[in-house]
C-alpha cells in the first residue's frame, strides 16, 4: 500500500513495510496489547521512582536515526531494557507522589480511538463528531458537578477540553484582560490575584499574558485558616491596589490545593470578585472529580458566581493524560480573545452561526477529538461506579490518616478533605531539625522504590505527602506502605 | 482489582467491572485494534466530508451520561452509528484538504505506549526516561534536517516537542517580548511582522502575548513574488516602525504556506533580521519535513541565522496529531520567560542543573511522554523509506500536477514545490465570476463525497487546494480524483 513501487522498499523481515497498512496495524497494534497489559501486570514489581542517573539514555542509544527500518520487536525489547527503567510509574499501584496520573481501561479505548481517527477538529466542519460529542459529554459532566445552568451551552455558556490547567487558566486570564483592554484600560494596570498555596500555573500564565510581574500578588496564607484564601485578606489586597490606581482582573480560586488540598473560601471570595468585576476562575484540578458526589458536592459551592471552573480530568477522573475540563459562563469573551478567521478555514457552518468551532476556545488551532476519552469513561463505567471508584480512594486516604493518628511519633499536619494526607514525623527539636528529619526520612523511602511520595512546605513546615486514588492502588497497598514509611522512621529515629 | 469490595461493583455483563484490570484490559483493547483496523480497511468507503447537519449528534444521545455501565460492544456500536457518519476522514486516502493528518502504524504504536505508561513527564525527575528520549529525538531530527549545531543540545541548544505550532510560536515570542522587555522596552512599542500568507497562528500567539493589535504587521506579499515575504518589504515596514520610536520584535518567516505553500526568502529576511535584532521564527510547518531528502534541504537555507525553527510532524511525518517539534538556539531565553520553581517540584537533578526540565520550554506544565511516537516512527521506518515515503508523495502532487496542465480549462496558479496543487478553472469571464465558478466546482466536487479539497484565496483569485500526502494515498487515488473533478467541471461548464 502507500504510495509506493515494490522496489522502492527495503525488504526486511519482521519491520513495518508500509506507512499504514491495515493488516499490518493489526498484527502489531495487537503486540503492543499484550506488551501494555503485562506492563500493567508486572508494574508493582518496578522500583517506582526512577533509579536512572542524569544522561543515563543517551549513553544508550545511537547518535543519529538509523537508516533502515528496525523490528517492532527490536524496539519493543529497547522499551523493556532502556526505556521501562527510566520510568517513575505513574502507573504503580504504589504511587503515591504529586497527584495520581487516573488512567484507567475506558480512557485508554477512547484514546486509540481518537488516535485511529486522527481527525483535526479546529473547527465544526474539520469534523462535525469532535465538535459535537465534546459539547454533549461537556453539558453531561456539567450536570455531573451541579454547574449552574449558565455553564451549560443550554445556558448561554459551555464547555471545553484542553490539554492542562495552564492553558485553562491563560485562556480565561487572556479573555478577562483584554475584556478590560477593550474598557481603555492599560495592560500595565491590571492585576492578578492568587494565594501562596495556588498553583504556579497562574504564575505562569500570567507571565504568558504579559502582566507585569509587579502586578501579580501572591496573598499569604495561614495555618490558621488551614491554608485557603479567605476574603478578608483578598479584600486588603484589592483595595490596596484599587488605591494605587491598579485595576483588578483575574483572581483564580482554588479548591484543593496541590501542596495540602486546601481549598479556598469559595463562597465569600466570590462576594468580593463580583463586587469588584473581577473575573473569578475556579481551579479545581485536583478535587473537582470528587464533587461528582453529594457528599463532596459542598467544596464547590460559590461556584455559581464564577466566570469560569476547571478541573484536570487525567488527576483523578479516569482520563489519561491529557485532559482539563474547562466551562465559561461567556463564551464570547474567549472567542473575543483567542478568534482567528483566516480565509481557507471559512465554511458554511461557520458563517450560519449554528455551530461551535472550538479553535476559538483555545492556544491551539489543531485539537484531537479528546471527548472520546472522557465519554468512553462516562459510559464504560457509568456515574455510580464512578463515584463509588472516587470514594473507594478517599477510603484508602483515610485508613492511612487513621494508621499515622494511631503511631505517637506522627502527625496529620492539615485537614484531609479528599485522598491526600500531610503527615510529617515530630522529633521534638526545632522546625529546622524536623524539616531536615522528614526530609531525610522521605529520600530513604523513595530511595528504597517500594513507594513514591513527595514532599510540600507548608507554613515553613516539611510535610511528606501521601496522594492516594491511583487506579490500581488497593487498601493493602496502602498498609503495605505505611510499614515502608515505619520501617524507615525506625531506622532513622530509632531512639523515640 | 481496584480499591472496592465486590459488593459495590454492579454485576454488568460484557462491561467493564474495573477501572484498571490488566486481563479485562487485554480483552477489550484487542477488540479496538480490530475495529480501528478494520476502520482502515473501510475508510476509502466513506464520504470523505461529513454529510451531516449541525446539532444532528445531540439528536442521538441522551441529555445525561448514563448511571450504570455500558458494554463495550453497545459503545463501539454507537460509534459506527453516530460517530463515524460525523466524522470528516482525515484518514482517507481520497482526503486532499487542508493539510493531512499524517498518521502511521508506528506513531500509532508510539502513542500507545505513551498512553499506557501515561508518565507525566514535566520534569527529568517526574520520568527521566521520557525527557531523555526527547532530547536524543530531537537531536536525530535535528541532525537529519541539517539544522545548524546551535539547534542541538550539544552546540548549546536544543529541541522540544509541542502541541501545535501556535504553541511553538507563543513561547519564542514570550521569550523574545521578555528579552525586550528586559532591556526597559515597553510591550506597547514592540512589533510583530509575518506576510499576509502568514499561518494565523502568529496573530492568535501574538494577542495571546499582550502585543497590541497595532504593533501586529501583514506584509503584502504579490503573485510576482510567487507570494514569498520578501526582505524588501520587510524592510520598508521596519524602517517605518523605527521611525514611528517603536521597537521591531519578531518575525514569523514560513517555508510552506498555508494557502499556497509559498516559501519566504528565508536567507535575505535573516540577514534583515540579524541586522535589526529581530527573533527569528521559522514556521515549516508542513513543509519541513521534506527537508530530510537532500533535494529539498535548500528550501530552508538560512534558518543558520534563525533564532527558532519548527515543523509539525502531524502534518506530513508520519506522527498522529499532535506532534510539532521545536528547536530554539538559546533555551535559556525560553526558559526566562515560561520557568517556575515551586517547593513541591524541587528535586536534586533540577538543583544538579545536569537535566532538562521541560516544563519550562513550553505552555503547560504537564506533558505526554510524545517522543515515544516520533522514536517508533524514527526507527520503524528507517530514515532511508522516510524520504521514499515523502519522495512518493511529491510524485503524486507532480501526477495531479500534469493532469491539470494537460486539460486547457484548468491552470495551476502558483508555483508548486511540494505534495499540494493550488489549481482553477478559467471560464474566460472577470474575477469574480471565476472565483464564483471555482468555488461551485469546489462545492460540488465535495458535496459528492468522493474526495475532499479545501480553497485558498491568494491575492484575490479562489483556488482549489489539492494536498497530497495522505498515508493511504495511492497513485490510483489521485488518478481517481481527477475524473471526479473533471466530471463535475464538465457538469457546471457544459460548453468550454
Amino acid at each position: 500500500m502507500g504510495s509506493l513501487h515494490a522496489n522502492d522498499i527495503i525488504d526486511t523481515t519482521g519491520c513495518l513495510q508500509h506507512p499504514l497498512d491495515a493488516e499490518e496495524f493489526r498484527l502489531h497494534a495487537h503486540k503492543l496489547v499484550d506488551f501494555i497489559a503485562d506492563y500493567y501486570k508486572n508494574v508493582a514489581k518496578y522500583p517506582v521512582r526512577s533509579q536512572v542517573e542524569p544522561g543515563y539514555l543517551r549513553k544508550l542509544l545511537p547518535e543519529t536515526a538509523p537508516n533502515q527500518p528496525e523490528s517492532i520487536e527490536d524496539i519493543l525489547s529497547d522499551v523493556r531494557s532502556c526505556i521501562i527503567p527510566g520510568l517513575t510509574h505513574w502507573m504503580s499501584p504504589n504511587y503515591y507522589a504529586y497527584f495520581p496520573s487516573s488512567g484507567s481501561t475506558a480512557a485508554f479505548l477512547g484514546e486509540m480511538l481518537s488516535t485511529g481517527f486522527n481527525v483535526v477538529g479546529f473547527n465544526w466542519m474539520s469534523s462535525p463528531a469532535a465538535t459535537e460529542l465534546e459539547s454533549v459529554v461537556m453539558d453531561w459532566l456539567a450536570k455531573l458537578l451541579c454547574l449552574p445552568s449558565e455553564f451549560l451551552f443550554s445556558g448561554g455558556g459551555g464547555g471545553v477540553l484542553q490539554g492542562t490547567t495552564c492553558e485553562a487558566i491563560l485562556c480565561t486570564l487572556a479573555a478577562a484582560r483584554d475584556r478590560a483592554l477593550s474598557r481603555g484600560c492599560d495592560i500595565s494596570q491590571l492585576v492578578v490575584y492568587g494565594s501562596d498555596q495556588t498553583h504556579c500555573a497562574l504564575q505562569k500564565a500570567a507571565q504568558i499574558a504579559g502582566i507585569p510581574y509587579s502586578n501579580f500578588r501572591t496573598i499569604k496564607t495561614t495555618v490558621a485558616d488551614a491554608f485557603a484564601l479567605t476574603a478578608n485578606s483578598l479584600s486588603l489586597a484589592i483595595d490596596s491596589d484599587i488605591s494605587a490606581g491598579l485595576i483588578p482582573l483575574y483572581l483564580c480560586a482554588t479548591i484543593g490545593t496541590t501542596s495540602s488540598t486546601a481549598v479556598d473560601r469559595l463562597p465569600e471570595l466570590a462576594q468580593l470578585t463580583s463586587q469588584h468585576n473581577i473575573w473569578l476562575h475556579v481551579d479545581a484540578a485536583y478535587a473537582g472529580a470528587a464533587c461528582i458526589c453529594p457528599e463532596f458536592r459542598h467544596f464547590i459551592d460559590g461556584v455559581e458566581l464564577a466566570d469560569s471552573f476547571s478541573f484536570n480530568a487525567h488527576k483523578w477522573f479516569f482520563n489519561n493524560l491529557d485532559c482539563c475540563c474547562l466551562w465559561v459562563k461567556s463564551p464570547t469573551a474567549l472567542i473575543k480573545s483567542l478568534s482567528t478567521n483566516p480565509e481557507y478555514l471559512k465554511n458554511k457552518a461557520t458563517e450560519s452561526k449554528q455551530v461551535v468551532d472550538y479553535k476559538d476556545w483555545q492556544i491551539a488551532l489543531s485539537r484531537r477529538f479528546r471527548s472520546l476519552k472522557m465519554w468512553m469513561v462516562l459510559r464504560g463505567y457509568g456515574t455510580a461506579n464512578l463515584r463509588q471508584f472516587l470514594r473507594g480512594h478517599v477510603r484508602m486516604a483515610k485508613v492511612f490518616e487513621g494508621l499515622v493518628r494511631l503511631d505517637r511519633r506522627f502527625e496529620v499536619v492539615v485537614p484531609r478533605y479528599f485522598s491526600t494526607v500531610c503527615f510529617r514525623v515530630r522529633t521534638g527539636g526545632d522546625e529546622a531539625e524536623e524539616n531536615e528529619m522528614n526530609r531525610r526520612i522521605l529520600e530513604s523511602v523513595n530511595a528504597e522504590g517500594k513507594i513514591y511520595m513527595t514532599h510540600a512546605v507548608i507554613g515553613g513546615v516539611y510535610v511528606m505527602r501521601f496522594a492516594a486514588g491511583g487506579t490500581l492502588t488497593e487498601e493493602r497497598h496502602v498498609r503495605e506502605a505505611w510499614v515502608v514509611i515505619k520501617e524507615q522512621v525506625d531506622k532513622l529515629m530509632p531512639n523515640v
